[in-house]
């Protein structure tokens, strides 16, 4: 079985405020999705992570977002086509010139936010991302989000040639369609450990979850969202990572 | 004798704002220096720009600069080495992540203004251009002014091992330190068409050129900067072209 | 008969950067809706910008928008009402504080670009826009599109106890619901000049248009949008400024 | 006796970032410099911020700064008198609409960071400074750092009819010239709470000080900066707090 690899966005502090804890978080995690100054971060602090990230052996991916750093890069912004693909080749580039300096290099690339979310509703955003990519260096897998039906993104990437990294989560419920339920209805968010990493558990196992409307839904998975953000999310990643170990094991 | 190359600043329009003939001049100059940025572009700007220089056979480099839009990078800031050293390996490789997508890369670096002219003065943060520079990829040359005595700044990158392209301007007087000779002063400028070529050829040719106090000056140099803001200096840029191409022939 | 007002986007330079040409247009216009740093201008060029409207006895206006200076504010922002409520306080409140050291003060407030589009679309935000300029001072009119029924927005105005005051457009074609037809359609603008007075001078007297279906349209109109991006736009600002006098007169 | 008036940096929170214990510092302080927009803060954050001193009764003063969010406005920049005289009209009046939503108004103005070591420094800065609060309104008060003679800013100050608000430090060595030791020094920022609160009653008393070198040093002293960005400066404003009202009592 192939590991579940565990994700986290990482490195989201910017200028003298602080976000985050990424030492505490860092040493549980397989891949850091690293802010590239446009929805957060700096160079000072993107060097400090990317350092951070080298220290515990964990893999860096760039995490590309639209030019919002007042919003955090959370409101869609209606950019084209053209402008998203650029975007991102400014970003990965940006991230991977810090990461020379610290003998690695950017080796995934994940976008942020709203990006992330237009690009799942938007075709012609999601080939924009993918063009980029591919410029990039073909090799870079792309993170995406899982659904219940993946063929269109996959066709999509098998005509450029790059791979992809279908996302799950562990702390949402999903809509029949394989989409997240929305955090404005009752029980979008698991608050529970126990549930929580008995999900993470199903996903790396393979095995179905039960939808919103109680049908089954097998997701594809190939790396699993967690957070750094406080002391209850860092205990979570641990019993998942703690999980996870038992079932690789 | 080894050609003097002419460099000059392109792609420094910003969003919705033009600036420069950058069609224009590019067919006669050998290196863009392509703003990253900070100063001035944009991601689609930048695209731009660097399908332009490939189109002609052009040399690219990185204009790094202080994050400074507004002031188009020419008010110094009080930024320290390390964010020297970092705010340069990000515009690098932003840059050199756009030139992926056009099938070319970032060939050198010439820091832009502000920055510039900071270096040319505090030796720390000379040597922490130098070390981005080096830490990017130690074959990038690093453009900086040539003045009497490069004495210490050669020092310096022979122990990081980085190459050095020591720039000249055939448009401004120098002191006898080889600094040019403040704006605000009488004859600091060369207006003259036939003047700024026949300045062109000495340095060109390593002779030597009047200084303001009347002094003899030899300067070393690798590459000569040129404008392409306008008409004049379009028409400048083809004169010392074709002075040059008699010269090399 | 209430002269109708022409109003035009002006101090849209950015830092280093020219846009338009305002001298030019300054002299036939009656209302200058100023930038505020938000899609273009800075404190600098709004003092200059300012200062001009003054010296021609021009009244100023507040022109905020998004937070998008790379994209000129022309592309929507997925902001919340209280975002778009508060920006706009900060941006009319920026321009008056210019406008206090050359002796005058904004009198109106034309939102700009994608955020006039998104109030024109979405009550809620239309509502923000109208809660700002209420509270920053009960008397400034807000200028929005004039539509052929315009009574929802009038009544949240005459709720509010605020002015509208509603704009048209002469260089442009309007289907049958008084909505501008889309750029992307043939005919949608006027390049005509003869064609551009005609129908300035129609809306003028409050004569109806012909909608691209062919139908009858009249619209409420109180101010007229000119433009003063090039010579072909500033002679047509003199045309309608002329036609519009004889009809006065 | 005039009461010394508290003072606290607030508000410098930025879009998803927190700083500071606005709400815990709020209720024991007179007068809350404001973030602006260029150092720190956004419209949402000025505008709850605004709200916080409304509640509390306290003076609404603007921070404005050089731009530099990711600097925090803490690397000097070289801005001419013209752009700080216009950054700062831009800044005041940006609060002042915020404000106005709120009911309350600009009350006075303290520059931030570099700036305020600038203008201390530069005596054309500091008339910038001057010019941009009299053209705002000629009541606001401008806060500046005592020093053992400031009369050369009241000299200024006199000839364009502003008012002076002259800052003290308690948790700050001054030396000989009344400027506050480089912290960089040893002894350079006092620590123990009872010390900080001693120097605080003795300006208040408009006692001496004794200065880095054994000399006696009376400041003139309208203000006293306090800080919020802990639980230990809370307690230590609190302290301050208790010690003054006695003093008045």
């Amino acid at each position: 079985m192939k590991p579940l690899l565990l994700n986290c966005d990482i490195g989201e502090s910017f200028g003298a405020w602080t976000m985050g804890l990424d030492a505490e978080v860092m040493p549980f995690i397989d891949c850091a999705n690293i802010a590239c100054g446009f929805h957060a971060s700096d160079p000072q602090i993107m060097r400090r992570t990317v350092a951070l990230a080298v220290q515990h052996g964990v893999r860096i991916g760039a995490h590309p977002a639209y030019p919002d750093l007042v919003g955090f890069g959370r409101r869609s912004m209606a950019c084209s086509p053209d402008e998203v693909e650029n975007m991102l080749l400014y970003q990965i580039g940006a991230l991977d010139g810090i990461c020379r300096a610290e003998g690695t290099q950017v080796r995934y690339v994940k976008p942020h936010g709203a990006l992330y979310n237009d690009m799942m509703r938007k075709p012609e955003l999601l080939a924009a991302v993918m063009r980029a990519v591919r410029a990039y260096g073909s090799s870079l897998p792309l993170m995406l989000m899982s659904t219940r039906d993946n063929n269109d993104a996959q066709a999509m990437a098998d005509e450029l040639g790059i791979t992809l990294w279908f996302e799950v989560f562990a702390d949402r419920a999903y809509d029949a369609a394989g989409m997240l339920v929305s955090r404005a209805l009752p029980g979008a968010v698991h608050h529970d450990a126990e549930t929580v990493a008995t999900q993470a558990l199903k996903l790396a196992r393979g095995e179905s979850l039960t939808a919103s409307d109680g049908s089954e839904l097998i997701l594809r998975a190939d790396t699993l969202c967690v957070h750094g953000d406080n002391a209850g999310s860092i205990a979570a990643v641990q019993r998942i990572r703690h999980a996870l170990k038992d079932l690789e094991a």
